[in-house]
C-alpha cells in the first residue's frame, strides 16, 4: 500500500458521526478570540453539510463573523443545505451579486431551490449571473408549480435509443462531455424521446458488450408527470424502492430525472408539515426564526384556541347555578374534558399518520372510523368505572359518580368519532388532514365534555 | 420501433399513481361473488408493493379469502412490504412451512426483516428451509442489535483492490456470478479488506479502460460501524446525499453495504416514532391492529393522564371556597389552562422536530430555551391583554380581569420553558424527547394554570 493512500488505522471519529461538537467549540473559541484566520481554516475544511450545520448552530453575531471570514470562498452547496430562515440572513449578508457568483457553480435544481425563495427583483439579479444555458434551465424549472416534480428534477438525463448494444452505450458514455454529476439509470427512449424503459448501471457493467440494451431493460416503469405533486412522487419512490425515475411532459416525452437524494429531503419536508400542523404551528416556525416572527406565526393559532376556550367558558357559565349549588362539579369537570382530549389526540395521531402512509383510504375509511368508535367505547367504559368510583369515593355521592361515568363514556365516543372522521373528511375534501390539529380537537372535547357533564349534573343531581 | 415494444401511446393511469381504487373495487367485487379465480388473477398481476397495500386495505374476511386464493403463488416481497400486524396474520394463515418456502427467494436483509418479528421456535422453522449459506447470513444479521446498521445492511458487497484499472473492474463484473441484485458503488479495499474509498458506477462507465480505479475514488468516505443505530445511519445518508455506504466491523473491515432504499424506510419509521409518541400512543398502535390491542395500548397512557387530571381536580378542590364565593373563577379557569396548553404544545413540537433534525444541539440548547421563554412572554402579554379585557367586560370586574391576565402571563412563560426544556433534557439524559408528549405537557399547564389563577384570585379578589 503506497504512502499516499489514506491511513485506515488513524480512526477518525469525525468520519463516523455528523458535525463534531469539539469542532463547534474550537470555531466558537476562535471567533471569540477574533482569530478569524483559524475560524476560517476550521470551517472551510468541513464537508459542506457540516458547515451548514455549524452556521445554523452559531448565534447571530458569531455567524455573521464566520460568514464574513469565509465569504470569499463560500461553498455554494452550503446554501442549499441551510435552513430557510438562516439562508435568508446569510444571503442578505453575502449580498446578491456575490450569491449570484457562488450559485453559478451549482446544478440547475439546486439553484432553483435557492432562488425560489427570493422575490422577483432579487431572483433576476441572481439569474443574470448565470450562463444563458443555465439560466434557461433554471427559468424552465421555475415555470413548474411549486412542490411539483418539475421543480425537483434534474434536467440533464442520460438517454439512449433502445436498439443500441452495451458496447455502444459504454463508448457513448466515455465520449460524452456533458454527463450529469451523478446518475444511476440509463433510460431507453423511442425516436420521439418517449421513455421505453430503464437500465440500472450495475446491469450494464455486468453485461458483455454485444448484448442489446433492450434485453436488460426494466419496462415496468413508473413515469412521473412533470406536474405531479412531490408528495406523490415521494410515495412512488418509497413504494417501488426507486433510486431514480423518469419525468415526462404532457406529450409523454422524457424531460428530466428525479433522484432519491432529493426525495429524502421531500420526505423530511412532508413529515415536518404533518408534525407542525398537528402541533398547531406554522411550517415557517422553526428553531432559527427570529423571536417576533415566531411569536407572530403562533399568535393566529392561539387566537383560534382562545375562541374555542371562550366557548367552553360560556358553556360553564350557562351552568353557573349548578356549580354554585354543587362546587364538586367545577372540581371534576376538567377531568372529563382532559380524558376526552387525550383519547381524541390518540385517535387523530394514528389517523393522520395512516393517511400520510396511504394506509387509510376511502376503501377502509368507514371501517376505521367504526373501529375507533369501538375503541373509544371500550376505554370509555373502563375509565367511566374508574373515574365514577373516584368521584363517588371522593365526594361520597354515588349519583355524582354515575353522572361523571356517563359523561366520560359519551366524551370518549365523540373523541373516537371526531378524531378519526375529521381527518378522513378533511382529506376527502382536499384539505390537509393534519390541520385537524390535536389542539383543535382538544377544544371540541373540552367544550363537549363540559356541556355533557354539567347538563347531566343539572338534570340528574339537582 | 418493433411491435413487441411497449406502446407509449396507450397511457396507463396505473403507471402514474399507486394502487388504483378501481382495482380495489374489482377485487372486492370478485371476492364477494366468490369468483376466486378472477380475484387471484387481478391480485397477482399487481406490483408486490401494490398487492401489499391491497391486502392491508381489505377487511379481515376478504383478506383471508384473497390470501387463500393466492397462497400457492404468494410473492415473497409482499411479506416485507406488509404492515407488521397484517403480516403477522398473513404468516399465521399461510403457515410457517409455506412461509419458509416463500422467503427462501428473498435476500438476507429482507428475510431478517420478516423473521426478526417471530418468536424463537417460529424463527427456527423458517430458517430451516433456507440454504446453509443463506441461513448463516440471516443468523449473522440477527446477531447484531435490533435497529443497528448490521440489521439493515446487505452482506454481499462489490469490492476490489485499489490497484485495478477500470478495464479490470469491468471484466471482473462481467465474469462474476454472485453480484448483488442492485449496487451503486464499488468499494476499493486494502489487502486487509479495509475500505479505502468508493466509486459511483457512473464514474466507471464514463471512464476509459486503462485508467486506474484509485484515480476515480472518493476517499472522503463515511464508514458506518456495524453497531451504529439506524437513526444515526439515516442522518448520515441525508447529510451526505448518499446512495450507498460501507459498513465496517470493529477491526474496520468492510462487512456490508447499506443502500438508500432501506434508509427511506428507516426515516419513515423514525418519524412514526416521533409522531406517535407526541400523540401519546404506542408505536404498535396502528390502523390495522385489532380493537382490543389498540384499546389496551392506549389504556396505560390514558391512565397517566387520569393521574394528572385528578391532580388538577385536587388543586381546584383546594380552592372550592373561592369558587363558591365567585363562580366566575370556575368559568374562566379552563381558559387559562387551555391557552397555556396550546402554547406549550407549539413549543414542544418545534423542539422535538428540531432535535430529530439535529438542529437543536447542546451548543444552542440554552439559547433556544431562552428564545422560547421570550416568545412565551410576548404572546403571554398579548393574550393577557385580550383575555383580561374579555373577563372584565364579561363579569364587569376589572380586578378579575387583572388576575386572569397575570395568570395567563405566568402560564405562557412556564409553557415556553417546559415545552423547550423538557425535550432538551430528556434527550440529554438519554430518553426520547418525544415522550414529553403534548398531552403530558398539557397536564402540566393545566394543573399550573388552575393553581396560579385560583391562588391569585383567592389572594387578590376575596
Amino acid at each position: 500500500m503506497s504512502e499516499a493512500q489514506p491511513q485506515p488505522d488513524q480512526f477518525d471519529p469525525e468520519n463516523v458521526a455528523g458535525l463534531d461538537p469539539e469542532i463547534i467549540e474550537a470555531v466558537v473559541a476562535a471567533l471569540d478570540e477574533a482569530d478569524t484566520e483559524k475560524a476560517k481554516t476550521l470551517a472551510i475544511s468541513l464537508h459542506w453539510s457540516d458547515l451548514a450545520d455549524l452556521l445554523e448552530t452559531l448565534n447571530h453575531d458569531r455567524r455573521e463573523n464566520l460568514v464574513e471570514a469565509i465569504a470569499a470562498e463560500f461553498p455554494a452547496n452550503v446554501l442549499t443545505e441551510l435552513d430557510e430562515s438562516v439562508r435568508e440572513r446569510v444571503i442578505e449578508q453575502l449580498g446578491l451579486s456575490h450569491v449570484a457568483n457562488v450559485v453559478s457553480d451549482l446544478e440547475a435544481d439546486d439553484v432553483i431551490e435557492i432562488v425560489e425563495e427570493l422575490d422577483y427583483a432579487e431572483r433576476e439579479e441572481v439569474l443574470d449571473a448565470l450562463s444563458d444555458d443555465d439560466r434557461s434551465m433554471v427559468e424552465e424549472g421555475l415555470s413548474y408549480p411549486e412542490d411539483s416534480a418539475g421543480r425537483l428534477m434534474q434536467r440533464s438525463v442520460v438517454d439512449m435509443p433502445s436498439h443500441w448494444s452495451v458496447g455502444q452505450a459504454i463508448d457513448f458514455l466515455r465520449e460524452a462531455d456533458d454527463l450529469p454529476r451523478d446518475f444511476y439509470d440509463i433510460f431507453l427512449v423511442d425516436p420521439n424521446q418517449r421513455p421505453l424503459g430503464a437500465i440500472p448501471l450495475s446491469r450494464i457493467l455486468a453485461t458483455r458488450r454485444h448484448v442489446a440494451l433492450n434485453a436488460l431493460m426494466i419496462a415496468d416503469l413508473k413515469l412521473i408527470p412533470v406536474d405531479m405533486d412531490q408528495e406523490e412522487v415521494a410515495y412512488l419512490f418509497r413504494q417501488r424502492d426507486l433510486i431514480s425515475a423518469p419525468v415526462i411532459d404532457d406529450t409523454r416525452r422524457l424531460v428530466g430525472v428525479i433522484t432519491v437524494d432529493d426525495i429524502v429531503d421531500v420526505i423530511h419536508e412532508e413529515h415536518e408539515e404533518d408534525i407542525m400542523r398537528l402541533g398547531g404551528v406554522g411550517e415557517e416556525d422553526d428553531l432559527f426564526a427570529a423571536v417576533l416572527d415566531t411569536a407572530r406565526s403562533r399568535f393566529i393559532w392561539l387566537l383560534v384556541h382562545l375562541a374555542a376556550a371562550i366557548l367552553g367558558a360560556a358553556v360553564i357559565n350557562h351552568f353557573s347555578g349548578t356549580i354554585e349549588q354543587m362546587v364538586a362539579m367545577a372540581v371534576l369537570m376538567p377531568i372529563v374534558a382532559a380524558m376526552g382530549g387525550t383519547a381524541s389526540v390518540q385517535t387523530l395521531t394514528v389517523a393522520v399518520r395512516a393517511i400520510a402512509m396511504r394506509e387509510l383510504t376511502p376503501a377502509n375509511a368507514l371501517r376505521t372510523i367504526g373501529k375507533e368508535i369501538v375503541v373509544g367505547m371500550v376505554n370509555g367504559l373502563l375509565f367511566a368505572v374508574i373515574i365514577g368510583g373516584v368521584a363517588w369515593g371522593w365526594f361520597g355521592n354515588p349519583a355524582l359518580g354515575g353522572v361523571i361515568a356517563l359523561a366520560i363514556v359519551i366524551n370518549f365516543l365523540v373523541a373516537g368519532l371526531a378524531g378519526s372522521a375529521l381527518p378522513v373528511y378533511l382529506q376527502r375534501f382536499g384539505f390537509d388532514p393534519a390541520v385537524a390539529s390535536s389542539a383543535l380537537l382538544t377544544s371540541i372535547t373540552d367544550v363537549l365534555g363540559f356541556y355533557v357533564f354539567l347538563a347531566l349534573g343539572t338534570w340528574l343531581l339537582l
